[in-house]
């Protein structure tokens, strides 16, 4: 198997992966009446960022947010809010276990939803409150799960592990070297992880907490350990909560998206300037022209993302780069941060006045001048070639 | 044993206490040059948080700080910079072991400082990177040092600890209950700590972390395990700067500093108040003149308190409230925060008229107007009373 961006619309060469994400938790440890997947950090609920670090993965086919029972409605909503695609949202149980038991059973049982999903070959477990996973550790835990039927991300301990007597004092301590903290994302092959889950005790299902305990405790599977981020944290204690907020607003800052007219002059520079800038940045890219409003683009702007390049092959894009501004405005994303739209003019008409390229420069800078009252920063970059 | 705030002052009779504070980690894991105990929070380098930390507490005798080598000025100059008292500095060693066995041979051979310091009956060891450590837990870990020779702060575990097998897959997962993250503060009856260090080996100091472990291994001491605090992680990773941030702004706005004039009508006024506040916020209280310069209250200020109550029983208590305004002015701390100043003026005169105290209050509204655009918020309360 080899899972691929992009790849879910080749057909069934590959086979299905899907994600369940446990959002069940209460978040007592964190001190609010707000459960921690619910609070807001910039001004979106935490799951939500969690459900888009999976939505844009293509070879996910099927993302499961497990919530309680109280919580269905808020989840739904928020999938609406956000256009969040491929979510089925499933009722929790009483513990961990308990709930993802239930995300699994919408791929084996009809109970839990309206229609059974297709069930996939390899699904994903992971932590409603840890927005920060990249594709690479997912696709490394996917394919070592369809190896070694269960795999699952670790990080080294930053404290010493101990173990008490029971009279409240030091017993032994674990040499730091030789333990891991076992984290999220796991995955499993779908069969196993059921398995185990059918199989396990109702002591399991309460006490318990590790998926990977499971698959080896019922189904004999050693799970592949593969290190992972420092990002892959838990959001655990209101501090977290700031943590997280922190390592959003850095990866904004190093977020573009590459916006290309449709024409194919545009399209060969907008894609030359996808591949050299992705190596240094985080790239979006669409083919579109501004004027229409493009869902796509209002996937991104809901991502929070706050730079754009433009790239236009014709001379008059001032009347579209408004309409950017009009959906950059209406989405209020530059009230927190200025929001910098770089762009690219290719002129490739026959006859180059140097007067009417300046004259172009001045009308962006006028317009670049008013809308910068809006946090809003324009660039121009007007290039002319035969 | 009766360690307890201000005691330290009450002769011979309490034994002296000493901390310890490793700061000699690179930081690597911060992704920074910067060593993460010399990082800015809120404009103010990690270390001197914890220092003060430890320096407010009375029972404490000495801080020792252990650096690198090319960090000893730096550290000085922190000292300088914040006023930090009863701090030595000390050269660090290549491990974390190696670091604290050469802070705690300040107290027992010449060759680490220019006088042999009194040696404690009881050392503290903490980080110097987890500044939020509280007077509560200090003192637990002591009184429990005193009782079984070693004593730690534990924490429940966040993650399942795991070990891994030779090809990298799962050997087995540890039980969460059973376990627990051993944290800091720890603390020991310094023979006890000493004589583990100077017995252990050379793997022991290179590749050891835990110190309540050479107690055990070396000296037979079941250390006593103490609950503590989630606020006593480790800052780690660079989010935990943004968490430290978060957490010291929020004890910022729950600190006052309660001050009262030296006569004895405002001096009761100002006990209660201290008495009814402290169940709610943090209360730092000082008995002084504010027309004098109080080294008390430029620890305050140095501790960046935002709010302060002025109890005086005299009416023309605005020349003395300038003077502050300029204490704080001269701080800067009003440059980020707004700073809240009560003003409570108590009149006993016998002859009370109601034009009097308007006069009085409306002075007073002009004043905190012109205040106000130093970013310090002035609000005042007259009380008239035979």
């Amino acid at each position: 198997m080899e899972p691929s961006s992009g790849s879910r619309d080749a057909g069934p060469a590959v086979p299905p992966v899907a994600a369940v994400l446990p959002a069940g938790g209460s978040g007592e440890r964190l001190g609010g009446a707000t459960p921690k997947q619910f609070c807001a950090v910039q001004g979106r609920p935490l799951v939500s960022y969690t459900v888009r670090a999976m939505e844009r993965i293509g070879w996910i086919s099927d993302i499961i947010v497990v919530v309680s029972p109280g919580n269905i409605e808020t989840m739904k909503s928020i999938i609406e809010k956000y256009g969040h695609k491929r979510v089925t949202v499933v009722k929790g149980g009483i513990t961990r276990h308990r709930s993802i038991f239930n995300g699994l059973k919408v791929f084996a049982e009809n109970e839990f939803s309206n229609h059974l999903l297709q069930k996939p070959e390899v699904v994903i477990i992971h932590d409603a409150v840890r927005p920060f996973v990249e594709e690479d550790i997912l696709l490394k835990v996917v394919v070592a799960a369809k190896e070694h039927g269960a795999a699952g991300a670790i990080r080294p301990l930053v404290s010493t592990v101990i173990a008490s007597a029971a009279d409240g004092c030091l017993d032994h301590s674990l040499e730091r070297a030789r333990y891991r903290a076992s984290e999220m994302p796991q995955a499993f092959l779908f069969d196993i992880i059921y398995e185990a889950y059918q199989q396990c005790t109702d002591y399991d299902l309460d006490y318990g907490t590790e998926c990977l305990h499971l698959a080896l405790k019922y189904c004999k599977t050693n799970a592949k350990l593969i290190e992972g981020a420092a990002d892959l944290w838990k959001v655990t204690y209101k501090r977290d909560l700031y943590a997280a907020e922190s390592i959003i607003k850095d990866n904004l800052s190093q977020q573009v998206c590459v916006i290309t007219d449709v024409k194919e002059m545009a399209a060969q520079v907008g894609s030359l300037l996808h591949e050299s800038l992705q190596s240094q940045i985080k790239v979006e890219a669409m083919s579109a022209s501004l004027s229409k409003n493009d869902s796509h683009l209002q996937n991104i702007l809901s991502g929070h993302c706050y730079n754009f390049v433009c790239v236009n092959d014709k001379k008059c894009a001032i009347q579209e780069t408004q309409q950017l501004v009009d959906v950059l405005e209406k989405s209020n994303i530059a009230l927190l941060y200025p929001v910098v739209l770089i762009l690219v003019d290719l002129d490739v008409s026959e006859n180059i006045s140097f007067s009417i390229g300046m004259e172009e420069l001045t009308r962006l800078k006028k317009f670049a001048r008013e809308v910068k009252k809006k946090n809003i920063l324009v660039y121009g970059l007007l290039i002319q070639y035969k």
